[in-house]
């Protein structure tokens, strides 16, 4: 049983919106940090996932807004792998300031080749993700 | 029966991401921007609603991506009101290209009064969500 | 002597900061909407350009903010070409809110093939740069 | 004399274009991202400069692209105070990938107070600029 990955982010003005709270939008830029640096964390960055040949595009993201990120707050981003199998992997991810839960969500990735054609999730892949598998 | 309301967007190279493609998070900006106009087109601007003293942040989004939209297409944004009721809108949103679903989902709003506490829709929200009810 | 090129844009919410503004950043996204109608307008989208095998990174971008364009204003883009000479195409931009000038400046490009080595402006990219030529 | 101060910053994919390089307007980003820790660690976190009644809009960018940042690069950002005085503060900033200087520019701020009108830089903004004034 692994526990979550988890890195740090401070909230630029960039991302906040004339509400004074961030652009719900850039929560799934969030998540994309955050399942990049869980991936690079279990040793598969990937950048290096591509240069092999396989490629994650998104093919769902499910985001709940609990309560509003504000501008300068140190946000803790935690993620880890739902589930990997077949072609499919889910990535949860939470957006955490101190101990107040923000924002939660996932987002399902396909996994394809460099024709862009669903891939087996190849073993090297699997093997990553057992490090932070929920 | 109300058709869904619909307006063109061309994707500019800001939008695009390495992978040749739209940005997953921008599909977000393009749901905000397809309802923005929505309730324009039913006669309340979303601007007026704030000066009126609600505001709709938004409390859950979800998001399917079924093919993939690149740079200088002109797509079509489609949304229409799913409900409207209590203290809660949910609008869902399309995105096509020509005859082609590539994108869609939904948000769902939450009615709040300025001190940012749960309103009820005031009436004349529910009236205008009314034409573009499905 | 031809006019500026022009196009209208509405400010959505993901473009403003929590100083009730739009965040400084996304005017250079407005010049790169602006050039792209120009180019297309005179008879070159860019997308074609590319396909032609040429391509125009930004190498210097400089914009004068005057007054702040806000959420939900219908802004006028114009732009025109400045120089067009060797491997060289300078083109200015122009935020407008009706008759008021909010953001000036302009950017230059280089030209480069598909190598990214630098390539003289081909003749139909100078032809069509005459249309908006100042 | 004083070092420019330096902070680390890991290019996500939201940051990339289809050119497979950072997008231009993202630099302004990384820009304010800079002179925000700039500002923290002179002891004046720009959120607290605020709260006392001072803001910043940026009445002037200048960017010059020498070479291109892509995904997954850890660039490191520096930045430095070029003049503090009147109602204006400058600061220059660079974005470096280890011994590189990619892109490099400055911004000028205008100082004004909470009824958003031009005031002189207060003493405690002034001595916090001198930690990294050039």
């Amino acid at each position: 049983m692994m526990a979550a990955h988890e890195m740090t982010y401070r909230v630029p003005y960039a991302d906040t919106d004339q509400m004074g709270v961030v652009y719900y939008a850039n929560y799934l830029v969030y998540f994309e940090r955050s399942r990049t640096e869980l991936l690079r964390d279990a040793g598969l960055p990937y950048r290096e996932l591509e240069q092999r040949g396989y490629f994650l595009p998104v093919t769902e993201a499910v985001c709940k807004y609990r309560a509003p990120a504000v501008y300068d707050q140190l946000l803790t981003f935690r993620s880890y792998v739902l589930e990997a199998r077949g072609v499919r992997l889910t990535i949860a991810s939470e957006v955490w300031h101190q101990d107040k839960l923000l924002v939660d969500g996932y987002v399902v990735l396909a996994c394809v080749d460099a024709s862009k054609k669903p891939a087996r999730i190849p073993p090297f892949l699997a093997d990553a993700c057992k490090r932070y598998r929920k």
